[in-house]
């Protein structure tokens, strides 16, 4: 099997655009010799153990530090009592909003905990060892409370109330009664019931998905120096060096200006490293201490106590005619939060219907507080459930009209200068172009193989949008001695981003990738820079390396000038080469100008940022689905998957493909084997990969990517987010493949053995009870 | 006692400048927790050692590394077979120059040993016990060789020759005779002659002095990681990040780019650290290894393995009228450049007689190699040992004349637009105002205090000149979301850079230095700077500060016109407020417009070198010295010593003043107590800070500053180096107190109370002998 790019971009030629050119942080990776999280240790460090809850909801009594103080080699022991009471400003965990407070208490519980690993106090020791002895002998009196992880049981009036004082304001009429309910949204266009009463046909399920895990191999691992001067050094592994640095100046109370985050290598984060878990512990455990204070998680607190993606409950009804129009598509989405406010259930609502365009709609959304570990991003936060129930319905729909499901899809897909549910314009966008491109496809036209084993076998489409995010990038381009060329960006590097650019600068600059070195620098050393998530480093850095790497070319015009006798808008400069217009003999290479003009003295080097007013690029991919299903055992084996995805402009396709078949391995866990186990206490049954079964190898047949370009408005070159919507359309695809299979529509996530094989045992649909 | 302060400046006036602001380093370095070279470890580091030759002179017969490879632990083990044997390009190491072959044979001796403790070998290992085991069992087979120290005794015919291919294309005549002469230079005016037939008084006396070390308290200590993708990372204590990566870049053959220097914390290097001495030796370590690989000098070995200053042997010769016009002034220089060429003799001979006019003159220099450690620059290298020379003969002509020591030198003193002895041109220059501030001083005119033990007591003066060097600075001026100012800047800061930086940016941006962080980045983060080196930092790097600094201003000066709806040239900056011209009300300060415009997404940032055509600015002092001899012993104890010096511009005074009192406490040490002392094999005898001896607290008197500001030409404010002009004048002070005192004119370094009690039983002069 090969991998495919097939392109039908708008006609742009680039030098380096589209070449394979080696990741930049490869040989270091593979090699073991990159400094992640865990691998680096400031000199004179303490290592601190989390003392953590070991129940799903309870008030803490009482907390007894002493025993743990007095032990030798314990350095410092912090509760929430060391932290600052009364924080304030606006926090920046990239697509999953979280209030202030919520987060303080978050990180460190104080009244009550709200989840098992609820953090409660912290040690910091001369060794780890110590710390997690010592992390023992903290003496925590507890009044264990019941518990409930399920969103729909957190609604009801006679659900254990996390928060006595959270009353959701959007919830009019019970606007002094406090619930469970951090939130209720609304969105729409016409008239729904209408819509209803046009259709020939109506399919309406309701749908239930487990909370899973990121899942990135890396734990969150930070060291934080408070120094005696009162400035602060992060080490971090966070997604976004300048937000951690707003976000620990407010939950510190200190100024940013006090402040330096470090970025170090990140093994994998998908969103869920924007929230700050560790750094502010550290950072208070180093005031007490003196020292610098590193915190590295175990797996099991990981999975405990970070913030995997919600479960969620959603029922959806979608209703059209018979000829194919929809007329009606209704949700309502309810998504667990964990322990405290902010799932992405808006999220969601925006994407459920997006890449269609329905006469009517309506959608609803709950926010629930649960007693499991808070909710964060995950790639694409809220799509990838939401687009699960809307494909699987849509589906059924299609079959119930007799319609091929592309053709469905076509006929009612949003275009550009349509507008998504909340009335946004997209700007423009080639879902079609997609839709037909997979219609067209061997992967779609061509039957589906016959199981060996004589199973059922079947194949499914489905299709997921993503808004992709935007923020600021910057990147400085500097000039060597030897004119070589460093980059410095803002932007922790989650993928090929450091690769990537050395190739936006390249094509800029006109020289090799070789030529040019690419890091990130730390919050010193570059101008603001957002959290690497939202699928949007590549598309806003890109165009801020292209306006730094067109000044530095304009820098070395007019020093060139100076040595040709010409003035600078008489020198040119193309194919690596400057020269005075007049005389093509003049040219001089780009490394030698650099040379020449660095070693005179003078420095050639720019900053820019990208602008802030530019659009998103909206995002979207496509998932082709072949499965045969063991109808002894219930197990969904995957026989063929391909992505197909519109990047707007390829810039690596190497890179670009990672992503893709990395969202896609994410999606298909997701969809057939991911979930947090609870028992009725709220204690998590599975908190190690053994238990929390991630794709392996074994598990996945390769995953095809086809790569599309329609280049996206905006930027420096048409190039739109990759990260996020891989992940997005696997589980819809997969569950139309069941349901080709099997004649089951899977109502649950995941589509385990148990539960498939429970489904066609019935002949049912297994929904969500 | 108090420290003054007396200035004469130009009427120019400052908010900042001329404040005693805080020492930002101090905080973190008087706890402890300032990372210094040896302070840092990367993850998975080597520690290293180095074998050296226990010989002065020796041939290497055989070099067998096998048992020491085979051991437990032990992960690489160079010689100079694994150094690149072809290098090529130019050396930076400050002010001594040394060819590129010359340093990689003084880094990794290959055919021959020069000096006790040149480096042969070196052993990796992942502990330094086991590498320190290891480098014992590296067994080399030596053939001894008769061994040299003294300069003069070197250039005998039959002396030990050094180098077998050296011959000084410099020494006419001789030009196919290899000797132990490296080099010989000449410089002059007039007819000196002519000159000293004109004199009614002519003096002649020759001079010895010892090798001294700078004595920083922080050995060389650098770690460096070459990487698997073929970059090199540096952690260094050095002088200067960009010469430090240039010089690795030569002598590896990697190109700079591909090559990182990260400045640490440099606890001393007074030009020693201007030299690579560990960082190519774990360079080639960690390649063979693939591990970081720290190596961290013994103080052993800094005093026999690193560049100490040259001993020296001079023969000064003046004549006079008896009115007091000096008519003739010769020297010939002799300086030890120990095992390779390249002694500061040069800066001697510029220096020797700086100060003054001559109306003819005349000097010789001679760069002679020894069989001791080859030297490096030492605070205004060379500057020391001549004007010990010159100002001693002087004082005796003065003495001999019976003219004032002072009107003596008013008389012949250097002036503005006045040429030294190279024809180069003075530009601004106080010398003659020093002097007459000298002149009036108290410290010069009252009394010398009798002694309390009825001992002889006697006051002497001294002045130095130094050129001061120039070079590249660097600088970023960056606003934060907090309005707050990262100030990066590419000099390594050895004493008060950071602090003078924070305000010279306050003092253009209008802020207070409480808004200002200033940090050294490293060679990726900012444009090309040269070494700390050279008295040079201040003056250049202020004139990028305040170019970047105006920069930012005119920046959010546009930022703000948009906003106050006029076009930029109506926005006014004034008293730290931004307004619009026409509307005194709408005053915004620097904090909130910073932060406004920063969160906006717009990044407000400048880079900026100083002007490459800029002028150096010279530097002065003048010691004035009491002192009081116990006739038993010979101690010379010092009662009082003032130093005065023409800073141009004070920016810190306590900066300033802690730079005047080191540089005098080390000319102290050099004057009374310091020398290296070999014996006839060449073997360092007192290479310990016990048996070498420098000065304690307990030595000295505190040492009083005054600070005269004559303004520099160019530059932003008329500042002139500090660092190095406080160094010249002590020794030549001191013994122009003892003649004073015991009437013995002492003619060698360091006038110990062996050698001055024997000039007193004499009562003869004790010139080099």
């Amino acid at each position: 099997m090969t991998i495919e790019t097939r392109t039908n971009a708008d006609g742009m030629e680039f030098k380096q655009f589209g070449k394979r050119y080696r990741k930049v942080d490869g040989d270091e990776k593979v090699t073991g010799r990159a400094v992640f999280g865990a691998d680096f240790t400031a000199p004179g460090s303490l290592f601190a153990k989390i003392v953590r809850s070991p129940h799903g909801h309870a008030r803490i009594v009482s907390i007894d530090t002493s025993e743990a103080e007095a032990m030798p080699g314990v350095k410092a022991v912090c509760t929430a009592a060391d932290f600052p009471s009364d924080v304030t400003g606006e926090v920046d965990t990239g697509e999953v909003d979280i209030g202030i407070q919520f987060l303080a208490n978050l990180i460190m519980g104080s009244r009550k905990v709200m989840f098992e690993g609820h953090p409660v106090a912290a040690v910091a020791a001369t060794d780890i060892h110590i710390a997690e002895k010592a992390a023992q002998r903290v003496k925590v009196e507890w009044e264990v409370l019941p518990a409930v992880t399920d969103p729909i049981e957190a609604m009801s009036q006679d659900a254990p109330l996390l928060h006595e004082g959270l009353i959701a304001a959007s919830l009019s009429g019970s606007a002094d009664a406090p619930s469970n309910i951090a939130g209720h949204m609304e969105a729409g266009k016409g008239d729904i019931e209408k819509g209803f009463a046009e259709s020939d046909v109506v399919v309406e399920r309701t749908y239930r998905t487990s909370l899973v895990h990121q899942g990135y191999i890396e734990p969150e691992a930070e060291t934080v120096h408070w120094h005696a001067d009162g400035r602060i050094e992060v080490w971090a592994n966070s997604q976004g060096s300048f937000p951690l640095r707003q976000n620990m100046s407010n939950l510190l109370g200190v100024d940013v200006s006090k402040i330096k985050v470090i970025p170090l290598e990140v093994g994998g984060a998908f969103g869920a490293k924007n929230t700050p878990r560790v750094g502010p512990v550290a950072a208070i455990l180093s005031r007490k201490s003196g020292n610098p204070v590193k915190i590295v998680l175990t797996r099991e607190e990981v999975l405990k106590a970070t913030g995997p993606a919600s479960g969620a409950v959603v029922a959806v009804k979608m209703g059209a005619t018979k000829d194919g129009v929809l007329k009606a598509a209704q949700a309502r989405l309810v998504f667990g939060a964990g322990g405290f406010p902010g799932s992405p259930v808006l999220r969601g609502m925006q994407t459920i219907f997006a890449c269609y365009q329905p006469e009517n709609s309506k959608v609803d959304a709950y926010d629930v507080v649960t007693n499991a570990p808070r909710v964060a991003a995950y790639r694409a936060p809220g799509a990838t459930v939401a687009t699960f129930c809307g494909e699987s319905t849509l589906d059924d729909l299609a079959r119930e009209i007799g319609m091929d499901a592309i053709d469905f899809r076509i006929k009612n897909a949003s275009k550009t200068g349509d507008s998504n549910i909340d009335d946004e314009v997209y700007n423009r966008i080639g879902i079609v172009e997609m839709l037909e491109a997979v219609k067209a496809s061997d992967e779609y036209t061509r039957p589906v193989k016959p199981s060996e084993n004589g199973w059922p076998v079947g194949r499914g489409v489905g299709i997921g949008w993503w808004p992709c995010g935007l923020e600021i990038s910057s990147a400085r381009v500097m000039v060597n001695h030897d004119g070589g060329v460093d980059v410095a960006i803002g932007a922790v590097d989650l993928h090929g981003i450091r690769t990537g650019t050395a190739q936006v600068a390249a094509e800029t600059l006109g020289i090799e990738p070789e030529e040019v070195h690419v890091h990130t620098a730390d919050t010193e050393g570059i101008p603001y820079t957002g959290n690497a998530a939202g699928s949007r480093v590549m598309r806003t850095l890109s165009q801020a390396v292209y306006k730094a790497g067109t000044s530095v070319i304009e820098q070395m015009k007019e020093k060139m000038a100076v040595r040709f006798g010409v003035d600078a808008e008489f020198v040119e400069y193309e194919g690596g080469y400057f020269y005075a217009r007049d005389n093509q003999d003049s040219k001089v290479s780009f490394k030698d100008v650099g040379s020449t003009v660095t070693k005179n003295g003078s420095n050639i080097t720019a900053t820019a940022s990208n602008d802030p007013g530019m659009r998103t690029a909206n995002g979207y991919a496509m998932a082709v689905a072949d499965v045969e299903i063991d109808p002894e055992t219930g197990k969904v084996q995957l026989t063929d998957f391909t992505l197909f995805q519109d990047v707007g402009k390829v810039v690596n396709p190497t890179q670009v493909e990672s992503q893709m078949q990395g969202g896609a391995a994410q999606g298909i866990g997701w969809a057939l084997s991911e979930e947090y186990v609870f028992d009725d206490q709220g204690l998590m049954r599975n908190a190690s990969f053994l238990d929390y079964r991630m794709p392996t190898a074994l598990d996945l047949p390769l995953i095809k990517t086809v790569m599309l370009e329609t280049p996206a408005d905006d930027g420096a070159w048409g190039i739109r987010g990759v990260g996020e919507p891989p992940i997005i359309p696997p589980p819809a695809a997969i569950a139309n493949a069941v349901r080709d299979a099997a004649s089951v529509r899977m109502g649950r996530l995941p589509m385990n053995p148990e539960r498939v094989f429970e489904a066609m045992k019935d002949s049912s649909p297994q929904f969500g009870d």
